[in-house]
Parts: structure tokens; sequence; C-alpha cells
């Protein structure tokens, strides 16, 4: 999808190095809720492929105990949605605790799983995210969700800011439309994280060797 | 560039409505240094044409007082590089106060004119470029600058999620490979930014109503 | 309450000057929830001066047409809490949705007034209350709440860091404890804001010359 | 310093209990640049005492490989000192890259220890030193430097809002007067922190048993 000149050029360039995974890794499912994730909602596709293929990482990450973060759009006043209402007036309709803003529930989120309600496209900007991740000492992040052109690659932007490493689920990353998908999926392979497999990724959370948790009070001086 | 069916899915989905734009406008230019608009520089490649064209804008600027801000990459300590130098190791020689962080002397930069340093791909994270904009109580933000793809992206994201509606002057952005500069382009266009001609950027400074400054130091009670 | 000598050392060092308000200003309302208004609250005091006193603020605020944002602590996971709800364990009990993170009933807040849900102490760590004052042109933040040696100081310092100038509203800010509440005022007013009394900042709510608003879309080029 | 009635108010709301903190700890020394460690700077006062013992802390840090970062004050253009430059004029004396913004040579520096820049008071607004320490794999953060009402307290507050447990090594932070000193050591140990005198961080700097490291590239699938 992405032509061969611009490869020569990022290979030229010495684009696209592999990151160093740490052992403690979380989770962030980003806007995996209904409003995206079936046809009638108000910005969304079908994306039940993107979804089942984060069921099955999310079965594997809670059975290895990784803390898992997961992210919505909601908006209470109007006023919240900002510039971005502006651009994408189908947002507007994702009102905080209305319909559109539930997981989708083929994810199986557990109550002790936080779910943050963010306002901008970034699961970090203007949220606890990096806090939650930070707190409970996880040191790498695997992404699924949804845009792959929005929200996910504005995440992963932020993630590997922050300074953690991400791997991204590829096919746990969904979007309406395949060319956005592909260009996106390749410039955060290009510069901001590794991306793979949603079964690689799995086998990562499973291996991983250390134990993320806030540890027990086993206190200073 | 971007498919017909992409362009369908978006429309239907009513993605892409244009931002309003404020009365007291800034102006953002972002990493146009001489690592990254010349060839021979560590990232670079020759960004001559969007140079020249952000001075026509920047000049424009100047003669209508409208705050410009300037960033550059530049690392001290390797350690500062974080995940981003392991994807992008080119990046590593992008030394603070080397000769690979100055900015390119064809847009005449003057001595009150801010550059801020950064290690991160967006302009405003971990800086305080959103802090000088609101504090010379800019309600705009133009951005011009490099890469298209990389930190263009990011910054206009940031901008918009920090409330600031964004206007990209295209042809004053530059990025080493086709394919990303339009791609990128066009998902900014849909989701978060307004992107017009360099020329149309540049007329909206001049006549733009109102008149960003500090303010005389007129005082409350 | 200050000793003599560190108000000698600050007049000495120059500290304390006063700060150039705008013409549009909005209005911060910090954790006037029932949880820390009321005495039975689990982190509560008797705060119905300071409430009384914000009441008239936001009613002069909102005959003139000025931005309001109020703020509430709402945990939903109890991983959120992190750090702070190992030290002030009473926080965990303002459950997000629960009756102790509603807004004070005296408060006479409106549904177009947005209410954001922080987790940390200021209000705009890991939120987008800063982009809600930037995304509606207000250049000037008006602030009331609890508590002022907390969430109050810590917000202020924020919203300083962010650009913009910072009116305290003395006695709309409550604390449990009369020295840390003096304390904490005696510091804003030297380093980061300057501290009046309500019935001034109202004053200034009403007489300011601007109108803060996101505008209609008059449009660009 | 603080009175009784206070102790006894915050011990009934159950403020102050102890932080966990976690294994792998980096050291953050604040604004210790000669404009603040000499009666002669600008901002100054005489602060040998703080700079002494967080020098015999720093000494146990590098004997134990513990990542340090040092912040400064420094302002390039004179628009980024914004608001704080109008309450404390003094600092607009920091000028970046000047004499006022080095280190205190007692500190010795090495090359490989980032100094950050910063142009507010927390010395993670506006800075990628939360980053930092999260690329590094820190799970903890030692404070020392100055001054204790302002830089310290702030830096203190974001550091736990970031979701880091926090030691402030109390007789390694300085201030220009005692009252603003204790008020602030009291408000940070009370909601924010564990304070402890500097040669117990030390020695939890030494004993902390997991080793902070970006890791060797053990890659993922």
């Amino acid at each position: 999808m992405v032509d061969g000149e611009t490869r020569r050029i990022y290979e030229a360039a010495r684009i696209g190095g592999p990151v160093a995974l740490g052992t403690r890794p979380g989770v962030l499912v980003i806007d995996l809720q209904t409003g995206f994730t079936t046809p009638d909602g108000p910005v969304g596709s079908d994306l039940s492929e993107p979804v089942e293929a984060t069921r099955h990482l999310l079965d594997v990450a809670r059975a290895n105990a990784r803390p898992i973060v997961f992210t919505v759009i909601g908006f209470g006043a109007e006023a919240e949605a900002g510039v971005w209402g502006q651009k994408m007036p189908g947002l507007l309709e994702l009102r905080a605790g209305g319909p559109w803003t539930e997981l989708d529930p083929r994810l199986g989120a557990r109550p002790d799983e936080p779910v943050i309600v963010k306002r901008g496209a970034s699961a970090l900007f203007g949220t606890g995210v990096a806090s939650l991740f930070t707190a409970q000492r996880c040191d790498t992040v695997v992404v699924c969700g949804a845009t792959t052109s929005g929200c996910v690659r504005a995440s992963v932007v932020d993630l590997m800011q922050a300074g953690f490493p991400v791997l991204v689920a590829a096919d746990c990353c969904g979007d309406r439309a395949r060319g956005p998908h592909e260009a996106n999926l390749f410039d955060m392979a290009a510069k901001y994280a590794d991306v793979v497999p949603g079964i690689d990724a799995a086998e990562y959370l499973a291996r991983a060797a250390g134990s993320a948790s806030a540890g027990s009070p086993a206190h200073a001086p």
C-alpha cells in the first residue's frame, strides 16, 4: 500500500528501528465503544473483527494479571467537544453516560478495569491514563482500538513521548476506511512503535518476565 | 492521492467540517532546523520550497505583529531521546546546541521570537508552547514546518486538543517523501484542522481583526 | 499569620508583583462537591461560607455570560486513586457517580456548565480544563473552591503555568483548617496569582471589556 | 511550627498516610542553580546546606546507578516568562545560557545526567522530566532542590499526579525563608509525599532492590 519510493527513502534515513520492550506491560484499549464499533453508531462502522481480536488479547492479559485501561469518548456539556466537534459533528452524539459511550460488550470489561472518559483524540491528552500505567508500574504498553488513523495514532505518539515503549496489535485496531488505516500503521511502525499481529502481542503479554503492580506497601525508612 | 472510497465513507460520516477561526492568531513553525531542511542533515531532505513559503508567511505575520514561536528538536544527554531515538536513530545526531539544531537561516528568525527546544514529536508535548500562545492571548494557530507526517501532524492534533482552532499552511509544510506528506494532510484536514495554501493563511494573518498581546497591565481591583 | 521576617525577605527579593488581567475571564470552581462542603463528607468540613460567596460570584458571572467550569474529584476503579489514595484514604470514598461527588446544590449549577471529573489535585492535571478555557477564548481565570491548601493551590500553579493570569477570590476558597488556608493564600499571592476579596473578583467579572466565546464560525479563506 | 488544631483536624480526617515506595528509584534535583543557591543570585539565598546534603545523596545515587535528572529555570525570549515574570520579576534575570542558570558546581553534575531547562514552577510542567523517569523505568522519585515553597512543592504535586510515589529529602530542600519552607514540608507530607531526612532517602537509594534502566533491547516477537 505504501509506495516503494517512500520505503526506499525511509530506509536510507534509518527510520523504523525496533523498540526495547520492557517486562511489565499494560494494555490500552482505545474507544471500542458502541458509537464506533457498530455501523449504526454516529461515528461507527462494523469493527467486529478488531473487537474480537482485542477480546482474545484481553483474555491473555487477564490470565497474566496485566493492567488494562479502557478509554471512551464522551461529552457532557456541548462546550467540551471544542474544535473537534466542528471538524467531526458526529462526535457530538457521543453523550457521556449515553448509549454510544458504552464499551462494546464483546470485550467483557470487568468492574476493576478503569474506563476513562476522554474528550480528545489521544487517550493521554487531558486524562490520567499515563498516570494509571505509571502508578501500576507498567513499563510498556500494548495498544488496541479505534480508529487507527485517529485516536490510536494520536495515543501511540503520546505514549512514546511519555517514555513508554509501545506495541501496536495491528489486527486489534480498526478504522472505517482501509486507506487511512494502512497509512497510519505505516507511520506508527516507522516512527513511534512496533506494529505486530495481535497474536504476537498476546504472546508477549504472556511471557514478559515482570509483574506490574503497585506493590505491597513495603515502606521506606 | 486519497482513494475515492475513503472520500465517500468520510463524507457519509460527516467528517471534515470547517473550524471557526479566531481573531488573534499566532504562528507555530515546527523543526525547520538545518538537520531537517538540508539534504545533508541526519534526518534531512531538501525543504527549500516549504522554507521559502514559510518565510513569506512569517514576513506577513511580522508586519502584522502576530506572535511567532519556533521549535527545534535537540537532545542533551542521550537518555533524552528515549524510545524515539530507537525508532529513528538519526535523531540522536540532533545535539542541543549543535549545528543541526539551528534554525534555517532563510527564515530570518529575530531575537524576540522564542525558539523552544523539544524532545518529542509534538511541539506541545513536554514544552511550554501552548502556554506561550495563551500568555500572548492568541486564540488561533497557523502551522508551518516539518515533517508533515511526523511533528506537524502530532502538533496539530495537540493544538486542537488544547482548544486552538488550527490553520495548516499546506505548502509551508515539508516532508522527505510525498506519500506520507499527502496522507497526513488528508488526515489533518479530515479531523483536526483546516488546510489551506500558505498564501491564504498569510492573508488571514493580515486581516484577522484582533491583536494578540499580553496587554498593558490594566489591573484588577 | 505570615511572619514579619518572611515578608521582609520576600519584599527584598521583589516577590509578589501584580498580574496583568485580561478582558475575557472565565471562572473555575474547584471541588465544591458535597464530599468537601459538608462536615459529614469523607474529606469534608463546613464550607457554607465559601460556597455562598462563590454562589454570589457565579451569579455575576452568569449575568455577564462568563464561561464557568466546575471540577469534582471522583474515582471509578480504585486504581484511579493512585498514590494520592495512600496519603488521603478518605478520598477513596469519592466514588464517581456517588453522592459525595455531587456539586453542592447551593451553587445552582446549570446544565450547560461543564462539570469535569478529576483524579488529581490540580484541576488541570489529567483533565481538559485548560482546553475548555482556551476553546471558549478566555484569557484570564477567576478561581474559587476547596481546599485552599490542596486543589486550589495546585490548580492556580497550573493555570499560571498554562499562561493564564489568575485572580483568586479569597473568601470563595475554603479549607478544613485555618493555618494551611492562610499559608497557601500567602504563597499564591506571592508567586502565582493575585488574591482579592470575592466581591472585587465579581466586580472584575462584571466590568471586563471583552466577551469570551467560541465565536460564530466566521470562517477563514 | 504547624499549630495543634491543624494537626488534630488532619488526623481526624485520616490525612498523611505513608506511600508505597517502589524498587527502581530515580532522583530529581530542582533548580539548584547559582541564581538560587547564592545570595547574590537574582532570586537567591545561601543554600549551602541543602546543596551539600544533596551532594551526599547524589553520591549514593551515583554509586548505585540511580537515574538523576536536574532542572534549571532559564528563559530565552522574554515572552517565555509569561505571568510568572510579572509576579516575580527577579526571574527574568535567569537568562537561558547565562551565569545564573548554571548548576551549583558543588553538585558535581556529570555529562550524562540530563539538565532540563524549565519555564514554570513544576519540574514536570512543559518539560520531558516525567518521560525521562518513565523511559528509564523508574517507579519512584526522590526529590531535592529549591525552593521548598515554590518549585519543589509544585513538582512533588505533579510527580504524585503522574503516578510516582515521592520521597522528599527534607534537608536537601532549601528556601529563602523558614516559614514557607516548613509550611510546605507540612503540606507535602500531609497530602502528596513522604518527607524524610536526606540520610534516610540515601539509604533507600542504596538498598532498593530493583535496577532502573531502559534495558537491553531484548525484543518482542
